[in-house]
């Protein structure tokens, strides 16, 4: 069944049916707008355009896999404020010959991830589009914290990180050279391991809240590659950071999958996106649990420098990111 | 200048430049989300998607058109909550071949539509695409108010209408019919307003927070059709409407389109979407201001009625509209 050949109103109320409200939504879809709780009396909000094609593609990730992803993006944007995600929003473009099932399932992948975090997909709008868009904005609860920003580094603080690296990135380069199984076992499983990261990341939404807790200056989620967005932070706040290429410990399936397509892992860790990271600021001193590592320092200065020079920062996109 | 031979970050700084923030805005774009003051504890949200060739086509409305449209239909969502519009997000697609000065006019009209109620244009993200795309959010301040939704008109209550009904209808109907211009000066004077209506709809904006102190019992923006939307009204409400066509004075321009075109105006006025005009159901004996003009009544029973007979509903879409 194509979404063109529902009558009227059937493919919203299939995706409504699907969407639990949690509490803090006191009014859910089916009206001109959502009624979301704000206890703490401000609101985090972000948005994030996904495009078929260019951040997606339907025959490397099923619809599922598609809703996952889109709602993880935002919902760990929120949590790298420090806060904690409440509801989603999801204005959704369609192709009419876009099987309903694709979009059941993109709509439980949206539900699933937004669960973990106890937060709901609140409302959306649907239009007839060329191509699958999606249009997702999420909302946060700070539960009394103040917003970590971008713009709070001082030199001498320590930068860590937590949640995966590299990942994401190397299950892109083997669906880009079109390798997705080996009748080789540990090659199989590295695989599998990396090409699922790319179509599900997993970020690590309670890690955000938590470096709020430990007194972070500064936070962001790794969305464009560690050392462009830890370049974000150094000029958001006027600083250099030195990373230390010691630091990172290249997982087992990322080190398995650059052996076989002969690139070095570090490579994805460093610039690779996709895995939704948090990169944190501390003040020196302060104990970090055992599940953040750290990478670097802050320096007086500018920039991000890789082992006391400079990271090449070659093939970024040009006119896109944040407002 | 195209976008995509902007330097990494310039057309953001060109965006941003452009939209200043209110006091509400605690924390605005440059971060990876935005903090934004809810001091009544509940926050109203809405999303709209609008795509190039099916929302706007480039060569019938200028980027300041699109921009001030965009940011008009989803603040004018928020207003039939009975909210007053705070925030505005943009998730923006773009081709890399868009004319940045395109794209700054796009962000003057979003900025000038948010100021005539005070709102700001508070982040977004943007992204390369082949068709522009606009994934717009706004948010909203009930001011201690109850939500006005669509689920509580009951028999016997007064359906009016505040706002423009059938303008951009019109307007549409004679862009798509070629004409844009005429030497009659009284066809040509009319051929600028409903255009005009079309490309720049004006909600009435401060009339959803009135309603909703007027004791409103159910609310909406008209966007798909005054009968159509209606029905929503009457279906969350459970109830029928009945509305009468002699109620409606046709707008000079629109009856001069009308004539021109040969097409009943009231058909505009009950079928056409994109004025945005707010239809609110009343207690009967509710003294109402005078730009609210009553068109029907509350009935027992389903569905809505003009003139004792169901309007006839062909030609809507079939798998879209708000979740």
């Amino acid at each position: 069944m194509r979404v063109g050949n529902l009558g009227e109103f059937s493919l919203i109320q299939r995706i409504v049916g699907r969407l639990p409200q949690s509490g803090t939504v006191l009014l859910g879809p089916g009206d001109d707008g959502a009624v979301v709780a704000v206890p703490d009396a401000r609101v985090v909000v972000t948005t994030d355009l996904l495009l078929e094609g260019r951040h997606f593609r339907r025959d490397w990730s099923s619809g599922y896999e598609v809703g996952r992803k889109a709602a993880a993006q935002n919902l760990s944007d929120v949590a790298a404020m420090g806060a904690r995600p409440t509801a989603l929003f999801l204005g959704l473009g369609l192709p009419a010959d876009t099987d309903v099932a694709w979009v059941e399932d993109l709509a439980d992948g949206m539900r699933d991830e937004c669960h973990i975090v106890g937060a709901s997909v609140a409302g959306g709008d649907i239009a007839q589009c060329d191509l699958v868009v999606l249009g997702v904005t999420a909302l946060g609860d700070l539960g009394g914290r103040a917003a970590i920003t971008r713009a709070g580094a001082r030199p001498g603080d320590v930068v860590a990180v937590t949640g995966r690296l590299g990942w994401a990135a190397a299950g892109l380069a083997l669906l880009e050279a079109g390798h997705r199984e080996s009748s080789e076992p540990d090659l199989a499983r590295a695989m599998d391991e990396v090409i699922g990261a790319h179509r599900r990341p997993a970020p690590p939404y309670s890690c955000g809240p938590e470096a709020a807790a430990l007194g972070a200056t500064a936070m962001l989620d790794v969305s464009d590659g560690l050392i462009q967005d830890i370049g974000h932070i150094a000029a958001a706040s006027g600083v250099g950071v030195e990373i230390d290429p010691a630091a990172f410990e290249v997982p087992g399936p990322v080190g398995v999958a650059g052996r076989f397509l002969g690139v070095d892992p570090l490579d994805w860790m460093l610039t690779g996106g996709d895995d939704h990271a948090l990169a944190a600021v501390f003040p020196v001193g302060i104990g970090l649990p055992a599940h953040w590592t750290v990478i670097g320092e802050v320096i007086e200065g500018a920039g991000v420098q890789v082992d006391g020079r400079v990271y090449d920062r070659s093939g970024w996109n040009h006119f896109q990111g944040k407002l």
